[in-house]
């Protein structure tokens, strides 16, 4: 009950108010964005991700400014200041703070995917394949990242470290768009789709380790071996730890939440073990996604599986638009632009990583070993996308001052198309029988 | 996939990172408070939501600051900073925004609860009982600010300015709490409820109104009539706007939400229509809680109105919580403390508060014409929580200067004691027979 009028402006702790107005038409424009955009992408049978991706990418700071994730003006800031009137100053306050909110809800949006997605695999079937899971990852790491390397040593004749850091920037899979296009085709369960999910998981921890390294590495010169033996036992312990440790809390997990009898008696207990192991894999200096995945992974198991599938699925209705609108909105593919000169030098190098970035994910599809029958194309296309993974890696070399321009502008392209042109490409690969399991809409 | 390490502070954006560990660790201790609150409450036969208020009040600022909304620091922030390390710089931007996005999600949680209320709701009982609601809701507000005024000048010889400051603190009923325990009694639906409901919507309006009137007295010692007339027409304009335009775009809503084929093919329409009215809401310098309620009240007139129900009950779970032990957790209830000689004034004043407070509120169940058979007590004790409303009042006249921190502590005071007691009383007047509508776990 805040009143907002130019008699009380300065007694009214109106903030809070402005930043909730901004923040509402904010999801109302991201909303739009996602469903006019998913519906789109669906009528032309193209996963429904896509769209979000594209709907994000002209509502955000490429085309329209509709919105804006980094605090900087939008078109809804214009709108929320026209109706509510405020000041420059609080202007750019409320336009700060907003960004941070709506990255905060674009985080728990991924974060609420990945425990969703944990939910939907099957932890058993995700362990038959580790092995083919754990080849496909490294050799989907290895590979672009040899490649990448030598070819801008030797064609591009660049340095080793902004070499390295480029090559290290094509490792690691986007695990949040792969898996929820294997969702969307209904592919998730399928021997393709579990190599995949694991290979991505495996994959996102090895990133981890990966940018640990080079960035030590731009930084001193020098790799701290006690760094990466931490993060590989970390890593080991902590999604080894939390299936372990989550077979005997899941026990207790069915016991508590039969005795509670007000509302959300087994969502909120769910959603408390997702938040605490996301909070506990970011802890870690690993993910918040490897834990709130576990954290799916473990529950999956339990006897209320089937009735906390469907009470997330709304909640995952809710906030994970957010994340892939935003992943959209907070790109930049002006760098795109081929008439803009100066974009040539960085075209020049994207069209090199790309080219090695395709290449060095489908070769893993035929790394599957004793699996005959296997859409080895399919999994080499689900490994594609760099997503905001890649994007971190161009954000801390352009911090360090390791990258060029075009360099740093030419992973961001590779992100950009690996991240767009996978969806499409999986549904192709899968060929257009109809998927094993239903759909819903 | 963001590394965080002694190597790399400078270079990689942690902020965000740190950011979203202290929300998600935040979130872990609000849902574990709402939910041992709740099942507490509901183990000793009080509505749950008094023991999430109560929850709140044991992690926040009055008891062991596990959390806090307003920026300062907190448990959950020194965990982090063990955990991930920070710097006291880092540390309080950290705390700041960490308190910026929990009271977004709490306002989030509010106007999902609205939502929510108004779907359950119905528009044609709840027009049926229009008259007796509005005259509830008019004696409701003027018998607590007549006598409340009038005490304070006579009784505690305070000038006119702060005694009709502290007198329109009476006024406005918390439409959150009050809702929320009538749908937890399955009463939400009976006659009572209805004029309860409708008065509190009322309530809410007239507030806002009494609100800048008070303001704009306190400010310039005189009244504005032009904003006064123009916030009673937006006022009716938008709730009788929006319920006559509701129908109209009720049939485009189910025949777009029929044709949508991706997931949230109806949630998200939904969503879109309630956060675009709260927006409203709040543009027209009223609320931002009465464009949701509009908007749930017109989706419950829709053929989708049950699965709706549905799918926004998992969503209303995870956000409501927030709320509810956000006002916990903001309220200091060290000024309930009889033993600090400093507190003696303001609770002498505060007694006085309650009284009229309560009185003037339990009066209005007379004030019902025409039904006979109603539960007039229950009516009364529903209209008595004033909860983060009158905090609304309180801090705006502290603002002001208007306010001594006698009186300031006084209004506190009477805001928690009418929110607490409120529920047990509706639970009591309604009696122990088993509710007609049944109460889902």
């Amino acid at each position: 009950m805040v009143l907002r009028g130019e008699e009380v402006t300065e007694a009214i702790p109106e903030f809070e108010t402005l930043l909730v107005s901004s923040v509402l038409l904010g999801l109302v424009v991201i909303y739009l964005a996602s469903k006019v955009g998913g519906e789109l992408a669906n009528r032309f049978k193209f996963p429904p991700v896509l769209g979000e991706l594209l709907g994000g990418t002209l509502i955000g700071v490429s085309a329209f400014h509709l919105i804006a994730f980094s605090g900087e003006g939008s078109t809804v800031l214009d709108i929320v200041q026209w109706t509510e009137g405020m000041d420059a100053v609080a202007k750019a306050a409320v336009a700060k703070t907003q960004g941070e909110v709506l990255s905060v809800l674009s985080e728990l949006g991924v974060i609420i995917l990945l425990f969703e997605i944990g939910l939907e695999s099957n932890l058993r079937q995700l362990v038959r394949v580790g092995p083919q899971a754990l080849v496909v990852a490294c050799v989907g790491v290895v590979l672009p990242f040899a490649a990448g390397t030598a070819g801008l040593m030797l064609i591009f004749h660049l340095s080793a470290i902004p070499a390295v850091f480029a090559g290290a920037a094509l490792t690691a899979t986007s695990i949040g768009i792969t898996s929820r296009v294997l969702s969307e085709l209904g592919r998730l369960n399928s021997p393709e789709g579990q190599i995949i999910l694991g290979a991505a998981v495996i994959d996102d921890v090895l990133g981890v380790i990966v940018l640990a390294v080079v960035a030590s590495l731009a930084k001193t010169g020098e790799i701290k071996v006690t760094q990466v033996i931490w993060l590989i036992a970390s890593a080991v312990l902590f999604l080894g730890g939390s299936l372990v440790l989550g077979r005997v809390f899941n026990l207790s997990f069915v016991a508590i939440a039969k005795r509670l009898r007000t509302r959300g008696g087994i969502l909120i207990p769910a959603a408390i073990l997702a938040f605490l192991m996301a909070y506990i894999g970011a802890a870690l200096r690993l993910e918040a996604i490897l834990g709130s995945f576990a954290a799916g992974l473990v529950l999956d198991e339990s006897d209320e599986r089937n009735e906390l599938d469907e009470l997330v699925r709304p909640v995952a209705d809710i906030f994970v638009p957010i994340f892939f609108v935003g992943v959209g909105a907070r790109t930049d593919v002006s760098v795109l632009n081929p008439f803009n000169p100066d974009n040539w030098a960085g075209l020049t190098i994207a069209s090199f990583l790309i080219v090695v970035a395709v290449i060095g994910k489908v070769a893993t599809g035929w790394s599957v070993f004793g699996k005959p029958g296997i859409n080895r194309l399919a999994v080499g296309f689900g490994m594609i996308p760099r997503g905001e993974v890649g994007l971190v890696f161009a954000g801390v070399g352009a911090g360090s001052g390791v990258l060029s321009p075009a360099l740093n502008a030419g992973i961001i392209v590779m992100v950009i198309l690996t991240t767009f042109v996978a969806p499409p490409l999986l549904r192709l690969a899968f060929g257009k029988n109809e998927s094993p399991e239903a759909v819903t809409p």
